[in-house]
Order: structure tokens, then C-alpha cells, then sequence
């Protein structure tokens, strides 16, 4: 089989290698599609290197079929189709203790911190699987991912039917929390600078603001006749967007951190006294969130297929980043990881 | 009858005034004590001029007796003693009608937007009246207002028995927010770098850190036995205390706001998403604080005597104030407003 190797430097090595025989708690999965996350791109870009340690494969937004089964796994038969839950946590610490596994104190991230999807074949602790109804193709599987997370932010958001959001950022990860937004029963619109991407928004009829030609927050008083977004959604990661959310939000109004931030921004934290806001801090996903996800495509309610980019061989998994790199408003390019069989 | 108007640049001068009769919805109160919060030594200062237009009687921390009921009023008698809830809300704007009319968005503070309670006499709408028991004397009701400031606090973060929180800030308002927190069965450190208040809070039983002498997040790591605090408050309004809050508090722990920060200070917002926090602006209070700070009083689990640094006649208010100015680490001031009856 072969393996992509993230070896530094915006560069991919392919390796032979051989398949990694199941723990007992564990299973091998013949890997289908693995989509290309944003924490993708930056390990390419060599800003994760410390935490990688390339040489290092890579990935976790992956859909697949149980190729074998460890002894003590019960639950799965060989030949099912599954997302992977991409987390192994310590389940000893207090985060764990407190049922908090998704942000476990020691973490570790499956395809950052440990060994990840693109390959051929992957080998995953059986408690990290979700079935994929039969309707669900595994390319859209390779999507649940990032849904999940989605659902997660709408989870910690506490959104609900008829209130309304707002969406601070139109990347992959923004949009499909407006469709999950949306698929509660609440109204929201998209904040979002790029055209292209604001017109992906407007094909899932999500309404759009360009914040750099109109005012937001003007625009979202008269959009809720004064009383401001029950929730936004932070997901782009900047200074105005920080200084947007908290103008927007409504007396009470919940505030949802989704992007990372990694300079320290300013916050007018006397407008959270002032209005009794919420700010709540959203990272990955809990099982019922990969739940919510796979049924929401399964019932039809989200079509992930407009979000596929491209599909790339994982021998070509080296242009694909680099079609990412040179597009960075594509929504989700797809590496396809099944071994192709010689013969 | 005599008030104490407030003229501007650190002055006040006393008029003889006429008692107002209460309209329909209105009860006249003779006022028994008032205390000088720490907006009033902003209001002092001259930073609100522009809000309080002097010259304008202030005062909002009282406690008083009913002296004359208007004619809709039911409930109340004469000669009851009672604090003031001292809030005006509109009733007609998205936070009043989603029942959250402590942050009316056309919210009147009483005492700074209309007129306030440092005279003889002060005639308020019946709605803001609250009864105080026979074992609470007017003196410690002149400190329920900002008990329920702390009450209100404490609800806001959801701290419950058998957590572990530290309140940043030992001002007036920070010792009662640990004492309610001690109230509720949580355990509870004060971080605070002023020597005379660390004094005070150990006066009752509560632990201190000095954070300039003591790594705050090393001493909370090894308190909370690496997992850090469930609930901070931060009750200091300057940029270490926001650096602090964000790195003592637990995987998901909750941050309540309860400063005024002026400027916008950086926040860790990284840390919002990584440990999963959440942050809750608490302003003012709602009935229900003030019905659980006059019930702790009442039970004896909260002396409020030990805040009473001084007691001064209302024509000696300006002393109080300048006192209150040259000793900015004093707990709580009262000015006595009963009317002296010449005869």
C-alpha cells in the first residue's frame, strides 16, 4: 500500500508501506476520500512543524470501509462503511472526568499529533467510528468531519428555531454552520468579504453582507428591528470581526468562538457587561455532534456535494495542496485514498 | 426637608428641598441610610458629567421606611422598612419583553439617570421596592444593593457547591462575590495585590494570593490539582487581571465579568477555544438577587457590618466623599440621610 508523508517544506513524499495490523480495541480501514482541512494547509505551510515532526503523514477528514477487526471490537463487521471521530483522548484527567473527552487535557489530534488518513490503508481505535447510512456516498462521508464541527458551534451556541445568526466569516467551516443554522429552524446571514464565496452562500439561499461596502451592524439592527443577533458566529479569525461580533450581538446575545485566533485581539469587554453577553469558546466535536451530522445528510436536510472542490489520486496529493494554496477560497478539495490494485 | 445635590468637580451643596408625593405607582420612602458606591466616586470625579448633568442628586445603595403609599400601591404599608431595587425599565424594548428588564435597552439607573436617594426623602415606583426583615437593620440594607450585585454575579456563572472559583479583585464588590460564593458551598480564593484588603478577606476565613509576589496561575494549578478553577470573576477591570482569568480558569471553566473595562483590553481568545471557556457579562441584578441577598443576610450567613468603614450625616457628605477619595481601599461609607427634626 502506498502513504503520502508530509516530509516539510510544502512538499509530500509518496512511500510504500505495509498495513497496520489491529490492536485488539482497534480496527483497519481501507481508506476512501480524505478532505484537505484549513489545519491542513497550515501544517503545509510548515507552521506546525514542532507539533508534526515531519517526516509525517497527515489528515483527518476521512470516510472508509473496516478492511479487519481487533479481537475485543464488537459492533462492526468487515465491509461497513464509517467516518472516523478523529480524537484520542487520556479519559484520566479532569477534563475526561468531567465527560469532556473532546477537550481532553492531553489530547491528542489523530493525523496532527498521531499518524493520519492519507494512505491506503488506516488503522483507528474502534471508539472513534460512526457508521454511514447507506445513502451517504463516502465522499460526502469525508465531509462529516467538518460538519460535525458545525454542528458542535450550533450545539455551544444554544441556537434555536426563530432566532436569528449571524456568521462572521464565509469559509467552509462558516458555511456549513449557516446550513446547520438553518436546518434548526433559525434565520442567519453570512458576513463575508469575497464575492465568490458569498455567492456560494446565496445558492443555499443564506443571505450575504459584504462588511468591507456595508455596515453590519447596521444592517443587522434593522435586519432584527433593533434588538441585535441572538447568536453570532465567530469564524474568521480577525480584529474587525471581533470588534463586529460583540456590536451585533443582542442584549443577551451569545457569542460562539469558532475561529482560532492567534494573536491576542482587543475586546470591548465593557459591552459584555453592558449587555450581558456570552462569549463561548467552540473546538471540534463530541460523539452526539458526528451524530447530528451523518443524520442531517442522511435525511437529506444538508447536501454536502457543492462543497467538493476537486478529487485528487493520492499519488497527485502534492498538487492538490497546492491547488488549495494557490485557490484559498475553494470550498474542500477531496484526496482520494483507495489502493489502486495492480494486476 | 434637606437633599445633597452634586455640582460638579468633586462638590456637593445642600438645598432645602420639598418631599415629592408619589404618584399613583409611587411610594414616598424616608431615606435611612445610603452608601457611596464606586460609580458615585466616579460621578465624584467628574468622568459622568455628561450622564448626570449637575447639579443632580446621586445615591442608589439604600435603605429606607415607607412614609406616604400612592393610591394604587398594595402591598406596602407605612412605617415599613425597605431597600430600593434601584432600576427603570421601559417594559416595551426586545430585552424587556424577552423578560430580562435589568438590562432594558432604555434602562434608567435610579440615582445616576434620575434623580437619587442622598436626601430625607425619596419618592421611587413601588415595583423597585423590596422588604427587609426585623433582624436586618437599615444599616446592613444600605449594603443590600451591593450584595445583589454580587448575587447576581454568582447566578450569572452558575457556581455551585463543591466548585473551586477565584474571584480576581478585592474591592468592595469582589469580598462580597466570595462571600456569596462561600455561601453557596464553593470554595473560593481572592487574588489581590492591596495588603489591608488580602486582611480583610482572611477575616473571613477567606484565602488570599498576592499576584504580584505569587504566580496566580501556578498557585490555582496546584489548588485545583492541575485542573484549574471552575469559576473566575473578574472584579479588577485592568489588563493583568483579564491575562489571569483566562489562564487560571479550568477546561470549560466559566468567566464572569463583572468589571467595567474602560479601554478594550487583548483577551486570549486562543484560550476561549482551546479550553472550551465561556465568559458572562453580569450588570446590576434582577429580583431574585436581591430577594437572596436579603435572605442570606437575614439567615446570619452574611455580616455586611464588617464593610461599614464610616457613617456620616448628610450635611457632611462631602467629607465622606473626600474620606472615601484619600482612603480608595475603605470597604463601604454610609451617609446617614434620616432628617434631623429641629424643635
Amino acid at each position: 500500500m502506498q502513504a503520502a508523508q508530509y516530509i516539510g517544506n510544502k512538499s509530500f513524499k509518496i512511500i510504500e508501506a505495509s498495513p497496520v495490523a489491529p490492536a485488539d480495541d482497534e480496527v483497519r480501514l481501507n481508506v476512501g476520500y480524505v478532505g484537505i482541512c484549513g489545519t491542513d494547509m497550515h501544517i503545509y505551510h510548515g507552521v506546525m512543524d514542532q507539533r508534526v515532526n515531519p517526516p509525517h503523514t497527515i489528515g483527518h477528514e476521512i470516510s472508509g470501509t473496516i478492511a479487519e477487526l481487533g479481537k475485543n471490537v464488537s459492533g462492526y463487521s468487515v465491509g461497513e462503511r464509517v467516518v472516523v471521530r478523529p480524537l484520542d483522548w487520556c479519559g484520566d484527567c479532569p477534563a475526561c472526568d468531567a465527560g469532556h473527552t473532546h477537550v481532553c487535557q492531553n489530547l491528542k489530534f489523530m493525523g496532527i499529533d498521531t499518524p493520519g488518513a492519507f494512505q491506503n490503508s488506516w488503522t483507528v481505535k474502534s471508539r472513534t467510528l460512526h457508521k454511514l447510512p447507506a445513502n451517504v456516498s463516502l465522499k460526502q462521508g469525508a465531509l462529516i468531519e467538518p460538519l460535525s464541527v458545525a454542528c458542535h458551534d450550533i450545539s455551544r451556541s444554544r441556537l434555536k428555531a426563530g432566532e436569528k445568526a449571524v456568521v462572521i466569516g464565509g469559509g467552509p467551516i462558516g458555511q456549513l454552520v449557516a446550513l446547520v443554522a438553518k436546518s434548526v429552524g433559525a434565520e442567519v446571514i453570512i458576513s463575508e468579504p469575497n464575492e465568490s464565496r458569498r455567492s456560494f452562500s446565496n445558492k443555499f439561499d443564506i443571505p450575504t453582507v459584504n462588511p468591507i461596502e456595508q455596515d453590519l451592524a447596521e444592517y443587522v439592527q434593522d435586519w432584527t428591528n433593533g434588538k441585535g443577533a441572538d447568536v453570532v458566529f465567530e469564524v474568521s479569525g480577525v480584529q474587525p470581526a471581533v470588534d463586529s461580533m460583540v456590536q451585533v450581538a443582542a442584549v443577551r446575545g451569545r457569542i460562539c468562538m469558532v475561529a482560532i485566533h492567534a494573536q491576542k485581539p482587543q475586546v470591548d469587554l465593557f459591552q459584555f457587561f453592558w449587555k450581558e453577553l456570552e462569549l463561548l469558546g467552540a473546538r471540534v466535536y463530541e460523539h452526539a455532534d458526528f451524530d447530528m451530522a451523518i443524520e442531517l445528510v442522511a435525511a437529506g436536510k444538508i447536501d454536502l456535494e457543492p462543497f467538493i472542490t476537486s478529487i485528487s489520486d493520492l499519488e497527485n496529493i502534492s498538487n492538490a495542496f497546492a491547488s488549495m494554496d494557490n485557490n484559498p477560497i475553494g470550498m474542500k478539495a477531496l484526496v482520494s485514498c483507495e489502493e489502486k490494485l495492480n494486476g
